[in-house]
């Protein structure tokens, strides 16, 4: 078949499916033939598209980063404080987790989780740009002298990253489990953003 | 041959020279026989003591995570100042991770990553029991007034957690690489409990 063929739609479709299918099934034990069924397409449709199951995972992390990084970008346009910028990165953080369960199940557990993306491909490229996002912030704060200066951006870095990914994670891990949230997700960043902007605050 | 037979010394061994192997090879590739050459014993005599690789894995987690627990509860016992208390767990898991590397490995990536003791094995008793002095301490000083109150103690040690573990992570990342740390790590611990202190103060 020719590859001219092509269809976005049909594409995005396919994605969409395999990420469903992913954080349903994990990606270790999901099939191309479970994301064709999904997609309500032929199995031999999806190679038109991808190369393999790889392929496909793949761009669901970089289109989905993307997507990611895209809207991270607009939303901090108008915020001059950097404290202000800081709280909006912990919001948009934990609300993309929240409103994009698929997406975010794919690109916190099943990414982590394969030991063949950590040695053969490097998910790093795209997680770079979105840290570069907090380390502006950040350093950008300790400039004009709002955010202690003495804190390596670095670790500053590190504590804001790893709050934010341990409650994201937290976060999906209970919805597997089918367990309702105690907080509401923005009360959680709220917490969250106040704790580190404390923390931060020169 | 008899289970009376089984030397203390030699369990100790096998356990040793297992996380050196599950650091080095990686859980999944490593072999029973591989630990075996590692711990200078025949293959049989590995299944005196344990029933199987899963088996050996469980033991290093629980038994590592007991020694761990222990160490910080007679480190904590001096000290009567939340803000003192939350530095030396700061200082004690950085540390922790830096001195004892083989067995950071095995607690932060070979089980994390490793599918199957998400599903059948519960790791989450022990870490439990390690979070509970966390949550101790935050809890002490938000009821003395000296940390915040409006801040849900959950939140708190996801933050304090999630901070400590993502620049764990990345110091045994780095290390696998062979790459210098930038820090010291007494330092870091210092930069990080100053940023959570300053973050928690009421």
């Amino acid at each position: 078949m020719a590859r001219t063929k092509a269809d976005p739609g049909k594409r995005d479709r396919i994605l969409t499916a395999a990420m469903k299918v992913f954080a349903r099934k994990g990606f270790a034990s999901a099939r191309v033939s479970d994301v064709a069924r999904e997609a309500g397409v032929a199995d031999g449709t999806i190679y038109l598209y991808f190369a393999s199951k790889d392929a496909i995972l793949i761009s669901i992390f970089e289109e989905g980063m993307q997507g990611v990084i895209d809207g991270l970008v607009k939303g901090l346009k108008g915020i001059d404080d950097p404290r202000e910028r800081l709280r909006f990165f912990c919001k948009y953080h934990l609300t993309t987790v929240e409103n994009d369960p698929d997406l975010a199940e794919v690109l916190l557990i099943e990414l982590r989780f394969s030991d063949k993306f950590l040695s053969e491909y490097k998910p790093q490229v795209m997680l770079d740009r979105y840290l570069e996002q907090l380390a502006g912030i950040i350093s950008e704060g300790q400039r004009r002298g709002i955010f202690k200066r003495e804190i390596p951006t670095g670790i500053a870095m590190g504590v804001v990253f790893g709050s934010l990914d341990e409650i994201s994670l937290h976060r999906v891990l209970q919805r597997k489990k089918r367990a309702e949230p105690t907080f509401d997700i923005t009360a959680v960043a709220d917490h969250v953003a106040n704790m580190l902007i404390g923390g931060l605050a020169a």
